[in-house]
């Protein structure tokens, strides 16, 4: 479970993988593969929230971080990691984006 | 505040509005402006939580709605309206992606 609050200041990476939509299953594996062995254990790492689009087109992760510091040193650390290589293989395209996240809106009362 | 959480099994819409970096602040204004006089009263609305990237070329807004039929139901009702009009105006281009969100990670204990 992961909390989006404009107040907490952190990064916010939302990274668009381009897949085949046959792979969106095995690309999704390999995400959470590599999350849970390597980049839940990076210093700053916050939060990744996985997404399949409805067309299996895209396989997004909604991603959290302390600051740019952290999520360049995880990915610095990431070069020739069997993880990281078996995404690079199944995604046709990787489009990062690196936010702020301004305002939160739930329903109105 | 926003919590994701993949048992929630909401509808996830990442839409990413293309804009010209000098315009980014009143993009976000404008939707701010519809979610809270429009989009925030329509059934099925969960919430929108909007962003500016860092280069400022990308106003995104992270929204879940109940179903695809509560989100198609607010955007007929969107036609002519000032609110969406505004937005129209401001941004260069409009790419909503549909998703599942299928796992969320936090940091490893």
């Amino acid at each position: 479970m992961t909390t989006l609050d404009p107040k907490n200041d952190y990064l916010t990476v939302i990274n668009m993988f381009s897949v085949d939509p046959s792979k969106a299953d095995d690309l999704l594996q390999a995400l959470m593969d590599e999350t849970e062995h390597r980049i839940s254990k990076a210093p700053g790492f916050v939060s990744a929230n996985f997404h399949v689009s409805k067309d299996r087109k895209y396989v997004t992760n909604y991603a959290q971080w302390r600051g740019q510091a952290d999520l360049d040193a995880m990915m610095a650390d990431a070069e020739g990691n069997q993880y990281f290589k078996r995404v690079r293989e199944l995604a046709d395209k990787v489009s990062p984006v690196f936010y702020d996240l301004r305002a939160s809106y739930g329903p109105a009362s």
